[in-house]
């Protein structure tokens, strides 16, 4: 492989039948796992892995994730993700991915962004100014066909439900881990809906990080119809992450 | 590869990034997880397997599950699982598996035992006379170090915990799915616990299943020094599974 193809990772998956839920499709925590591994495949194979960056006291932080699908791979169905950087910034990086399923047919498309963290100072990085700038070589024009993460507002302030974080709940990093907030956001509709529609589009803002014991609160709110704004609270006020959820 | 030595399974994994706890260790949730996909890997490879016995309207169900280990493998850590069927009886079946580290190592085994149902009747099935008895071809003689699965009894009536059960929790057959119960009873220890101690045996015993909806109340009692029993219910009073968990 040569040229843009060469910049583009892919990597295969299978839908295993504790990652589906009651509809047999595979849940959009699973999807966001994978997605998040393949984004750490992908910059780890280019030298700018979770790993090496640690060793240069770096790491890497998501802050946006936009996922956008037709349909979600069924139990026991064979899929691939793709991942290539679309941006770089001196901030920011955009990570696009798409997802294809068992005949080939691109199914979605996800938008990520991240940022770059100093673990000593917590500030962020200067992109551009690591490596000598080689970042900007895997730059890669794929098209991604879906909208960029949007801006979210919740003006409701009544708490849908509130959870503490517990063991299974915490990372690595001792903070709660990014695809158990996907979880607890999913587990606040009901199942009818799941039964009636599926997810078109799901994004999440990361904002802060929340710790063990922390009590996270939700609030939902209807935005039209089909439409749901989250914001995920840590002690009453404190913004953890917001979401949007796009049923269809 | 012949005799007893193709009789045995085995399947490779790593410990990705958001499947180990804050410890960096894979979680007994996520191994849990992987054991029974080799499992159904295994069977499915010699004809056992659920979408073949779907087809004579047959499935398997997990009864018992005992783990033990002397080590978790590490985020990124290559690791191996084998498994093997140890004996037949006509209602039940015991699987055995070794886990084995990135050197080669066992460090881990775990004990299984599955009944199989008729999804009509919902009663087992004679498993001696299913394939007209081929399943006995695949017992293999390959050591397990480790205590059977035991008997579990908790007399403690003190609820610990409730958990309602959510569309996170529900498998693609409707039921709260095996797996989430194991992080939902870890999740009843401290995190202070995990710190200075690991699990070194878990066990699991699922006695019924339960549903979207449903209370689950969590009793936990301490038998000696890190030793505990537990027990689930759902609807105030029915058992649904029972657990054991000693540290170490």
């Amino acid at each position: 492989m040569s040229g843009e193809t060469s910049k583009i990772g892919t990597y295969s998956f299978i839908a295993e039948p504790f990652h589906v839920d009651f509809n047999g499709r595979l849940t959009m925590g699973v999807l966001g796992n994978h997605l998040l591994n393949c984004a750490g495949f992908h910059s780890t194979d280019r030298g700018f892995g979770i790993a090496s960056l640690n060793e240069d006291n770096y790491t890497w932080v998501l802050s946006r994730l936009a996922i956008e699908l037709d349909e979600m791979p069924y139990q026991y169905e064979e899929f691939k993700v793709q991942t290539w950087v679309e941006n770089v910034y001196r901030l920011f990086t955009d990570r696009n991915f798409a997802i294809i399923n068992k005949e080939g047919k691109k199914i979605g498309y996800a938008r990520s962004v991240w940022a770059m963290i100093n673990l000593t100072t917590r500030k962020p990085a200067d992109l551009l100014a690591l490596h000598g700038g080689s970042i900007v070589d895997y730059v890669c024009r794929e098209p991604c066909p879906i909208e960029k993460p949007s801006r979210i507002r919740v003006e409701a302030q009544e708490v849908a439900s509130t959870v503490t974080a517990r063991y299974s709940d915490i990372d690595i990093n001792g903070h709660v881990n990014s695809i158990r907030y996907i979880e607890h956001i999913l587990d606040l509709f009901p199942l009818e809906l799941y039964k009636s529609k599926r997810i078109h589009r799901f994004e999440m803002a990361y904002v802060a990080e929340s710790y063990y014991g922390d009590e996270l609160s939700f609030v939902k709110q209807e935005m039209g119809e089909d439409e749901y704004h989250l914001e995920v609270k840590k002690n009453k006020d404190e913004i953890v992450c917001r979401s949007k959820v796009v049923f269809k």
